[in-house]
């Protein structure tokens, strides 16, 4: 394209980074943005410099938030002894969109990993240990990925919490919505073997 | 959820009002963008600011730059007589990439609708018609989209401009690498009535 060092043309570059868009949509994203000016990208604009200079990770759970502790953190109704561990915080946030869970979060940050060097000292592992004295928690919920990592993961925490607390992992079955035609072995058989009398 | 009246909060609403981008996706590029505070959300804060104070229409030709006249129609080599015709900015972007025309644009805004109240004077016809005295143009390419409201429109202004310039649309037909087998009737027909000997 002829127009190098153009602050539309830098826009698009950038915009094409996004995970979910690439240059096409990026383009169309801009030329978007160009045409409600006032409407969304003035306001995008200032938007994204306020949550650059203030989002930050809570020191507490990693959760992210605009102070040093998340108001989750903050909110001392939530302090009911619920602990639940997730990954990250896009799973976080999955579990509030849920609107069910009104303990505690604590977010480690990924998954144990050998190949890519990922130890406990990374995952806020032994922060998570730490809580579970201070903060007086009764009962800690796994809410880990059912993927190989985040299964091992798990493990490796139960392991490290066996004993000094009670421990439970989300429930593994059919999706509600879901067709057994459609589903894996393994979720097939995960909802066997957890099967419930009614 | 919980932390309304966050900037988080609010700026994945306004990220989700992007074309490509639903609430999912607008969550997971906010996340993204908050991981990579330095390299990404801070650049792209700057340069949305950037672009919201200097991107404006061509007074000339209805592209989208950051002065009263783009960098096309403020380039005396691209003054070569020849007028490209299209609905959108997008279009003209395309037009670009192709990197195979050397003249200049005029952006008409969209297409003649009756049904949306969409007459000549909305669509930039007026300065279209003076361009082509001011600017000494021998040929007008009507590269408008082959819909129906594009070739509406494409009629109309062949009408306008009929005796006055010479006027051709885009060639029709099997676009490079198309198989016959997925291509619709009309292309097909196209095609066939357009075959040019070898």
């Amino acid at each position: 394209m002829s127009r190098r060092n153009d602050p539309i043309e830098a826009l698009i570059e950038l915009m094409a980074r996004l995970p979910g868009l690439g240059p096409r949509s990026a383009r169309r994203a801009v030329l978007h943005l160009i045409a409600k000016r006032a409407q969304l990208l003035q306001p995008l604009a200032e938007l994204m410099t306020e949550v650059a200079a203030s989002a930050r990770e809570c020191l507490n759970c990693g959760n992210v938030g605009t102070g040093d502790i998340c108001n989750i953190c903050a909110d001392e109704r939530r302090a009911n002894g619920l602990l639940c561990v997730v990954e990250d915080v896009g799973d976080l946030w999955a579990m509030e969109r849920s609107g069910t869970f009104r303990g505690r979060y604590h977010v480690l940050g990924g998954t144990l990993s050998a190949l890519d060097q990922v130890g406990p000292e990374e995952l806020r592992i032994p922060q998570l240990v730490t809580r579970i004295e201070t903060e007086a928690v009764t009962e800690v919920i796994l809410a880990l990925n059912a993927t190989v990592d985040g299964q091992t993961t798990a493990h490796y925490i139960a392991d490290q919490l066996a004993g000094r607390v009670a421990l439970s992992s989300l429930a593994q079955g059919v999706p509600i919505g879901g067709e057994l035609d459609y589903l894996d072995d393994g979720t097939i058989i995960a909802a066997l073997n957890a099967r419930r009398r009614i």
